[in-house]
């Protein structure tokens, strides 16, 4: 393997374990992987915002059962210490409330520093598109 | 300064660059910043796509005189050939089909690989989020 090859290694771990932490729903397990002052663009309201542990856990919660998430053409670029990841997810979950099986697909962009020789999470921007017919409704309903 | 000054000097002349391929409506001035092979997650369907300059021309014109994009909170990383930049970005313009002025806060996700000394946009990831009152409307009202 080239040192290219190990470091993706490294990150895919990093981002297997994010995905095994929705599987489990454990937003302590996420965020270990976020470096400090990591800024995150969601698919909800605020535009920005810092890690949230509590605010993860709370809406980890409002699924019944795991949450799945599943990568599509996920790309990773690395140089010096700095990797760039983007791709297509697709979700899958069953709403707590009404036991709906809600899925979608949204757009990931999970950017990485090598920080004391460990990768962690120093961006993460995750969103859907929004429909351009003047409805302006968040376009959930895409297939890659 | 230092190397990563100049670096970073070098890549806001590219942002420069594309601030001002919008104010003028320049499509090809701002698809040469482009990489090949670079994705696009835009604010519009599809999920993803490469880059479309014919498509962004078209899109630059339905606009009435200059797009202008202002950045806040503008952060940009530098190791080796990668630079990541993310930020809000304050974007204001006039419908040309009925003369409405809209403006709109959107994230912006800028990646960047330095290519025989020269940096190309390798990843661009530009969205709104959506409101999680039941709507799933684009948040396109929000204040940083």
């Amino acid at each position: 393997m080239t040192i290219v090859d190990t470091e993706k290694t490294e990150i895919k771990t990093v981002l297997e374990a994010v995905r095994q932490g929705h599987h489990d729903k454990n937003a302590a397990a996420i965020g270990a992987h976020f470096a400090p002052g990591a800024i995150i663009f969601d698919l909800a309201p605020p535009l920005g915002h810092a890690l949230d542990v509590p605010g993860l856990a709370a809406w980890l919660d409002t699924w019944e059962g795991p949450i799945s998430l599943v990568d599509r053409d996920l790309n990773i670029t690395v140089s010096g210490d700095l990797a760039i990841c983007h791709g297509l997810q697709k979700v899958s979950a069953t709403t707590k409330d009404d036991s709906q099986r809600a899925e979608w697909w949204q757009r990931i962009t999970i950017c990485l520093s090598r920080i004391d020789g460990i990768w962690k999470i120093i961006h993460e921007h995750t969103s859907v598109p929004f429909h351009m017919d003047g409805s302006f409704q968040a376009a959930l309903d895409l297939e890659p």
